[in-house]
């Protein structure tokens, strides 16, 4: 403990001395930290990277040495630097990396996750209270390592950095489509790597019940088709969670969302002639637990006995979402119960099961997160609310609102639907306090929020790629001041953030070519790239009709599968018309140009490959851009486009505006800007001169 | 039973029908198959796979039903067809393939794994003595779809196959890098895909023992890193496997080889004054259990008693390898041991060691495998001899034959080390009998092979990467007959299973690109791509000199890393040039200057890439290698190329010759094979023109 404090003095009077060189903006066009941190100064210094790099930790625990040694093979990794010394040390003198920190949390909401990093002349020295701070503070660091084409090194800088909220969360469902223990944790890896501390484990719903039962096996028997957790699988996730500082908070949801727990237990549904199954679409299902039956909380009771031990954390997740109450109304005994403790609505009886689950929970030693739906006068003020109601549900201004001016802390979700397959300018802008009138208390209320991946059209070959890298921008926004907001910046930042990402291990980049290759029946995919990087899947629930063209064991190694749901050539190509509609030199005709030949030799690439089932749906709209894209480019250069050419063309992106394979080219607009910049820029002269 | 007997019948009278309209030649040009069948004809039918698609299964089993579904979900993900029923029914008529088997088998060295399979007129159906029949039948319909441009369909054959060998093995060393569980899995997959059967798990070695022990947990707790598995993964993985037909055998190797487990229990080992760490070199190292102490054998007794439980199978490897016995030698007690008992040589006292090893497993009802040195006179002849050595350890024909005079049964691994990263083809020419001269009861103890993955420059990374695709064709020499040995034919189907393979989820491929985007900083690949297609990493162990040069916790992350045994650019330039020789026509001379304009232009990428460290290496090889291209296009083109210009090219390549990065050009051979053709061919004419 000495060390400890002889180095904070040591440190204190060091950071007075810094020079801020830099102002927040260069910097950040500079660097690529994500998400950006509370406070940071450069001081010009440069760090080498060489084989002689050593890490000291001034005190033991499995999460410092852990992220240690992980910072080593990352850095070996990333650098191809040979590191003598493979593991860190303990209390070593003259290391290059200093870790320092005065406690080991015991993970809560309140751990405090704030850090300082000091990186000048060959030393870099990383404070913080608890042994997450420090964690949080190595993320930084290996950020901070950059290139100058013949060695890395580390930038040197003075980081004083802490969280804005404190719950940040990532929630994955593994009911929809299950996901193994190994994408779990790189998932967790990923999360820490932008400093997410909360993985929502949504384990239970119509389509899968994901959790080992011994004391009711049916549960993972029938209820699961083979695919579940083991109790040890949970806890290898839990602790390797733990260790990167990230809480677990696991959900069974309930009363709704039933239908696989009754496809094992039908006695405990409301409808007692209805054949209860594992659901193979999508939607809301009516399979709902009976609340009038005292062996449902007999059941409840027993299972939260046995699951609540395997999540050390003090929330656990109910749902509670989505009961339509469908089988509760067309059960007479329902309605009997209803009249005879006069609850009137479906709600009030929701509220009757809620209050009793909460109870069942305390004892355990558990507070309650549930959905919106839960928030109901009797619901003590311990629960947290998890919003995920918006105005696609009717309210327009969503329901952390309310939920905070009604006394409760809640968590926001609504914003932060990634499966929508918004673009990552959508989320970023989205703050879960933003301008709202708000107490101070009723502000400190907010918890923080939530990206949620919901699972019903994602595979663990496509998981990855529908998480990052929008997560991380999402990430930023949970962490960073509110006052962060330069998307331009942040897309820059996310670029960098997105390769680091495969490089630890994620799959969204890597597994877009395997799709394309199986598609394509493994022939050369550069013409299906081209394609893909200006191709977006269908937004907002557009793409899965009524929730069942697609099933759980439908392909999802489709076209569609291979695009992301920011284009990234869609982006660089708005920019580069927006730039030539500014000024038509040539330097800008050539940007653009570039991007039309693109196109135009993309389908010729594509005409040339061996007809393939899964290619014939892309022809049309691939044929009509090359079109487009060879007009547009003779009219660039030959500075012709009368009204007829531009007439041609806009019925020819009318034509391709069209969704098809389950896609949309989102540079339709862009074309546009240009068909009419050229038009104005060239028709006129071209009547002219007829 | 009932449905069997008739399904045969009518099955038997079926096949008399057929008749063969192509030879077995013709047919694998037409079809991919690997491992190749034992009897295969066409009857020119096609079943057009569609959404109507349904499988039938006579009989209960989860090996079946789990092959089954998985087989379903194969075809949907391959195909993209919306498959209306995800799983298979039982005995359902007028199903679409028809599943059929008698028996459940135990699996055993003795499973019959033979099937037949008729395919014809939209009907298919599959019979097999055994489920395990089943599961092999089904890799082999999956590699029967094939698409005509418009849809996929199933080709119309009658198979009748059964392997060749029993034995037909891979061996994963997960001690000097750790695999994860999901790894394994995709890896037993990839097995079934070729119909391997033995799963060989080095789970322990100097550089970490994996597996969790109750009974002595200091052995994963400090001789690990905290990487092993526990008991419930080492279930999970054998149930996994079992489920595929694959019998799992686990080698713990004493007494050499044993620097992890002497870290842990250093009372144990053979010299007291030793430091016992893990290590993390490569080689052989002293660390040996000491023979002469009655606690290493109760240690060993209560390890056995705990693990052999885990695992089902009839045999245990005990490893035995490469034990020097130098700390025996420098131990008094021993040497007085070895008088005592009149042990002469340090082998007779590993015989003795090995004698109540053998004792101590069966009493756990097991038999024993061991590497060669375990051979000695009083070794039953129950035991398996796993022969490694060969020429490179001073056994002229290798150790096989020698095993199999003694008596004993034995499986080849020596020609199979695919970590000495050999060609496809020098591993596809070995033939576990050849032409040795053996009688008849000496070849049936041949019971097949093992492919040996070493793990020593392997990380999770890169391992599938030098495990696939030269495993496949290894997987054909083990099943199929002795007379499969056309290597040209070979490599054109192996180039599907490639692809397959990594449609069933392994990475070989796409982590290629990881690395390349890692090294460039993320930048373009192009160029690094095509210099990866003709450079493979140093062979026969001179990559990692010493054994030192890499530490297990080295970067793999390299260029070296990225390119495989089996170049495959190289391969195609030795066949355009071969036939250019033959004949200098413009067609091929088009061929062979498509190549070079390749090298020629990759560089002209490569040089516009910004520095960046890991690129430095490359240049010189690189820029040398565009300037040969010039050199030789132009030639070609221009009909000169005197005896000057080959002075210089050949000077060029001798440069280019020289190993770089770990890595060699592997097109040197055939640049000059092309010099001197271009010399001979336009060298005379150009000096009669002077």
């Amino acid at each position: 403990m000495k060390v400890f404090s002889i180095l904070l003095v040591a440190f204190s009077s060091f950071t007075l001395s810094f020079n801020s060189c830099f102002s927040q903006e260069l910097l950040n066009e500079k660097l690529d930290l994500m998400p950006w941190p509370k406070e940071i100064t450069s001081n010009g210094s440069i760090t080498k990277l060489d084989e002689n790099f050593t890490i000291s930790i001034n005190n033991k625990g499995s999460r410092v040495y852990n992220a240690a040694t992980k910072f080593l093979r990352n850095l070996a990794n990333k650098t191809g630097v040979f590191i003598n010394e493979g593991f860190p040390f303990y209390n070593r003198e003259n290391a290059t990396l200093s870790l320092v920190f005065k406690e080991v949390a015991d993970l809560s909401i309140n751990t405090d996750e704030s850090y300082e990093l000091v990186v000048k002349n060959n030393k870099i020295e990383l404070t913080a209270k608890t042994d997450v701070g420090i964690v949080r503070g190595l993320s930084t660091l290996l950020q901070l390592i950059k290139s100058d084409g013949s060695n890395y090194n580390f930038e040197g800088f003075y980081v004083k950095d802490a969280p804005r909220f404190k719950w940040r969360g990532l929630m994955i469902d593994v009911s929809r489509h299950f996901q193994p223990v190994d994408l779990i944790k790189r998932n967790l890896d990923a999360m820490a790597y932008v400093k997410m501390n909360v993985f929502h484990w949504h384990l239970s719903d119509d389509q899968g019940f994901r959790i080992e039962s011994k004391r009711y096996p049916k549960l993972h028997q029938q209820g699961s088709d083979g695919v579940y957790y083991t109790h040890e699988q949970i806890k290898d996730v839990v602790a390797y969670a733990n260790n990167l500082g990230i809480r677990v908070i696991p959900e069974i949801d309930v009363p709704g969302h039933a239908a696989a727990i009754l496809a094992a237990y039908p006695e405990l549904g409301s409808n007692d002639n209805y054949d209860y199954k594992i659901v193979r679409d999508s939607g809301v299902f009516d399979p709902t637990l009976n609340p009038t039956k005292p062996e449902v909380y007999t059941f409840l009771d027993n299972l939260f006995k046995e699951v609540t031990p395997l999540f050390p954390d003090e929330y656990f997740h109910i749902g509670g979402d989505e009961n339509e109450g469908k089988h509760w109304d067309s059960n007479v005994e329902i309605q009997k119960f209803k009249k005879k403790y006069r609850l009137d609505t479906n709600h009030d009886l929701q509220t009757y099961f809620n209050i009793k689950l909460e109870k069942i929970l305390r004892k355990y030693g558990k507070k309650l997160v549930g959905w919106d739906e839960i928030r109901t006068p009797s619901m003590p003020k311990s629960a947290i609310i998890h919003s995920w109601r918006g105005k696609n549900e009717g309210f327009e201004n969503g329901t952390l609102i309310p939920a905070l001016k009604n006394g409760y802390h809640a968590i926001l979700s609504n914003d932060y639907y990634i499966d929508r397959m918004l673009s990552v300018e959508h989320y970023y802008n989205c703050d879960p306090i933003a301008n709202a009138n708000l107490t101070k208390e009723e502000e400190d209320r907010v918890l923080g929020g939530e990206v949620t991946m919901w699972s019903e059209l994602v595979t663990p070959l496509t998981i990855d790629s529908r998480i990052w890298p929008r997560t991380a921008a999402i990430a930023e926004r949970f962490w960073s001041s509110k006052h962060i907001t330069n998307v331009e910046n942040m897309r820059k930042r996310l670029d960098k953030v997105n390769h680091e990402l495969e490089r630890i291990g994620l799959t969204h980049i890597r597994n877009i070519d395997v799709i394309l290759r199986n598609i394509s029946d493994n022939q050369e995919i550069l013409s299906l790239k081209i394609l893909s990087r200006i191709s977006e899947p269908l937004k907002v629930y557009q793409r899965n009709k009524g929730g069942i063209e697609y099933k759980t064991f439908s392909p999802f190694t489709l076209f569609a599968d291979a695009c992301s749901a920011d284009a990234p050539d869609a982006y660089a190509f708005k920019k580069v018309v927006s730039a030539y509609k500014l000024n038509s030199n040539s330097s800008n005709a050539e940007n653009v140009s570039l991007f039309l030949n693109k196109w135009e030799k993309g389908y010729l690439n594509f005409k040339e490959l061996h007809h393939s089932p899964n290619l014939v749906g892309l022809n049309f709209h691939y044929k009509n851009l090359a079109e487009i894209s060879v007009h547009l480019n003779k009219a660039i250069k030959s500075g012709k486009y009368s009204e007829k050419d531009k007439e041609r063309i806009d019925s020819l992106l009318n034509e391709i505006a069209t969704p098809f394979v389950d896609v949309e080219i989102v540079i339709i607009d862009s074309l546009k800007t240009l068909s009419n910049h050229l038009n104005q820029k060239f028709g006129l002269r071209e009547n002219v001169h007829k």
